[in-house]
């Protein structure tokens, strides 16, 4: 059937880490809970509500392996690791058979010991130094090698025989910069290329004039780049050809998720002011998925800064940032037509526990002539005993498209 | 354990495509919700309710993989088309190994184009023009050709080597006869023998008197037969062997789920005044199954005309005849000894949308002694928070024999 006169179109709005758990700041209120969300309850009061296991109960999910599930995608089946969606988040093609990783620009002394994970906060000279490790060939893999915001940067390996299965250089902490191990015999060549590349990183680097020049101004030399995250580019049919033709969109400011959504084949429109942080352009962003929508039956809205909040552990952070999302939201949705609304989190990120957590997500589906149920605002709690039910992340796209009357009939 | 003394009697009802969508014409109610239904709803009050997605969410069933589903066979793993079930719905035997198709008489002109898929609605003659097709012999493989009711009709193809791999020669609308292609080298045989059925069919009926006659009265000839829908028996095990010797009678008036019924070994008796539309005699068929609950352990009591009235976007008329079907129940729910109800609905064929959707069926299971919930009505809204939870159809047979007290223990 695909896209007839009447199939609907789909806004997914997720609100990173959004979902928590009851806050003593916030009365024992969740930071959903205690926001004033006029627009959010008015949906939930027309449409239906429900809790989302967004990849399994008890499992923690990743943003990245959130988001496969949420694109309808099998993480536990294709995720190798989140170098990949980081590479291709910087605007790096990454293809089948590469390996890719996220690196930090470091600083190391002659022991080879870091002394500081992230170069001093280097923002500027990161370009040229980039420039200095990006083509080089190490055996018969070619290196690829991109800087990103401030110390961070990509590394994608191309050649034969490259596998994903490799222990990271980079030791998380102050000490001794790692020696890449392969975690299965069809690794060894990565791992040895890996180590290679940190290697002639750190030779490359020492000498290099933005470091000679920080060297100079009493600041810490960016002389080593350290990789971790390795991962290969799921093997798994495009968005569209995974749902029947659906053609889409995503508004999102990080890059892990920018990536990933590109090479699902989603367009990743840029936006001004789409920061993927506290500071972003809720607003902006909003318009930009209208837009978007225009020319695609679905969007993916996203916003970061609710998991930011609740990483630091900042509940009433949390719970403005979600008045500010509800906002933007009222101010677009009475300008959408025929388009099926669903928000919810990719999972929660309690404040209490200042990381991710496993407690399932609220999640919220409205569209006209869509059933109701009896859900009278959208929370946490109100959404335990909504109709929809408790799914899985995995089944969510499907829903949404069997309700906006795009998928075939199975049968007759 | 099968037969024991305790073991209680199970009767499934249901009333297909009955499931809906908040309707303008209803005051934003459902059918269901707008019925005057109060056998439904004390049995809802008393038992429990909850919600099934009959495959699998965002999944759109047609009739016959949700009654797959519903009498416990998975469909995605099992389902091929309707052409067998549709076959075995007008009495022909269908074997292991045979392809089977959904036939039209139809109307072409000497250009093999398609000018009346219906060949002027013929009603009667088709006895003889069938007969006319019946038994031939194409290469190694036997036709078998029996007339429906109309302008339908059933063709089986049987010997060796054949497959359901194959597309249609019906075009679906006027325009060219299609040649049939295999999708599988392995189908390759089939598609040739029915294109060759095709061309000898268009050259027998060309030339039968009963075609003749009707070109004297200036009607359209019945002059080819255009099959679709090709399938072949699902390779499973019996109804009964697959629910611990439960053995089944079903009661429903269209072909396609009587065949399947049949094909699954439910016994399927004939009941005058059973139509499969919306003039059938609805209390002779809760009659019906009451006589076969003397005789059987399950019995299926299916009535068609809800779906019929969705597809015409009928709100008010599938409302209404579902309290027809309320006060059949009515009239035998006193008389059912030491018996298990259980309603539901196959799909949703909502009023807004006039085909199946993928939206969530209502389900209620009352039995004396049985758990009660906080259901007060048997409607989607107060389904979707019932005691029963969410559910899939391939789980209700076992949750009905469980309840039933005729499942083995697993275990110790």
């Amino acid at each position: 059937m695909g896209d007839t006169v009447d199939a609907m179109k789909i806004l997914l709005v997720v609100c990173d880490g959004m979902a928590d758990r009851p806050a003593e700041t916030l009365k024992g209120m969740t930071p959903l809970e205690a926001a004033e969300v006029p627009n959010m309850d008015k949906l939930a009061r027309e449409g239906q509500t429900g809790l989302m296991d967004v990849i399994a109960p008890g499992i923690v999910p990743g943003s990245d392996t959130a988001h496969l599930a949420l694109l309808g995608y099998d993480p536990r089946a294709v995720y190798t690791g989140r170098g990949p969606f980081e590479a291709a988040g910087e605007g790096v093609e990454v293809r089948k058979g590469d390996v890719a990783f996220r690196c930090n620009f470091s600083t190391v002394d002659k022991g080879m010991n870091v002394t500081d994970r992230r170069a001093g906060r280097i923002s500027k000279g990161t370009r040229e130094l980039a420039a200095a490790l990006n083509g080089m060939k190490i055996e018969d893999i070619q290196v690829i090698f991109r800087e990103g915001v401030d110390h961070r940067a990509v590394l994608v390996l191309r050649g034969p025989g490259l596998s994903p299965k490799v222990t990271e250089v980079d030791p998380h902490h102050e000490g001794k910069v790692l020696v890449s191990i392969a975690l299965a015999p069809e690794a060894e060549k990565t791992a040895r290329i890996l180590n290679e590349f940190t290697r002639k990183s750190h030779e490359i680097l020492g000498k290099h004039p933005v470091n000679l020049a920080r060297a100079k101004e009493g600041k810490a030399p960016a002389n080593i780049a350290l990789a971790r995250g390795s991962g290969s580019p799921p093997e798994v049919p495009s968005f569209s050809e995974h749902h029947n033709g659906l053609n889409g969109a995503a508004i999102v400011g990080i890059s892990l998720v920018r990536g990933l959504c590109r090479l699902s084949g989603l367009e990743v429109p840029d936006v001004k002011g789409a920061t993927g942080s506290t500071d972003t352009d809720v607003k902006a962003k909003a318009k930009a998925a209208v837009a978007a929508l225009k020319t695609h039956d679905f969007v993916l809205l996203h916003y970061k800064a609710t998991d930011l909040y609740g990483h630091d552990g900042d509940a009433q952070g949390k719970s403005t940032f979600i008045e500010r999302i509800d906002s933007a939201l009222g101010d677009i949705i009475g300008s959408l037509d025929n388009t099926i609304v669903c928000i919810t989190a990719d999972h929660s990120t309690p404040c209490s526990v200042k990381d991710h957590a496993s407690d399932p997500v609220p999640l919220l589906i409205w569209g006209k002539g869509l059933r109701s149920d009896r859900t009278d605002c959208f929370s946490e709690l109100e959404a335990a005993s909504g109709g929809l039910g408790h799914i899985r992340g995995h089944e969510l796209m499907g829903m949404l498209t069997g309700l906006a009357g795009r998928n075939p009939k199975f049968g007759a």
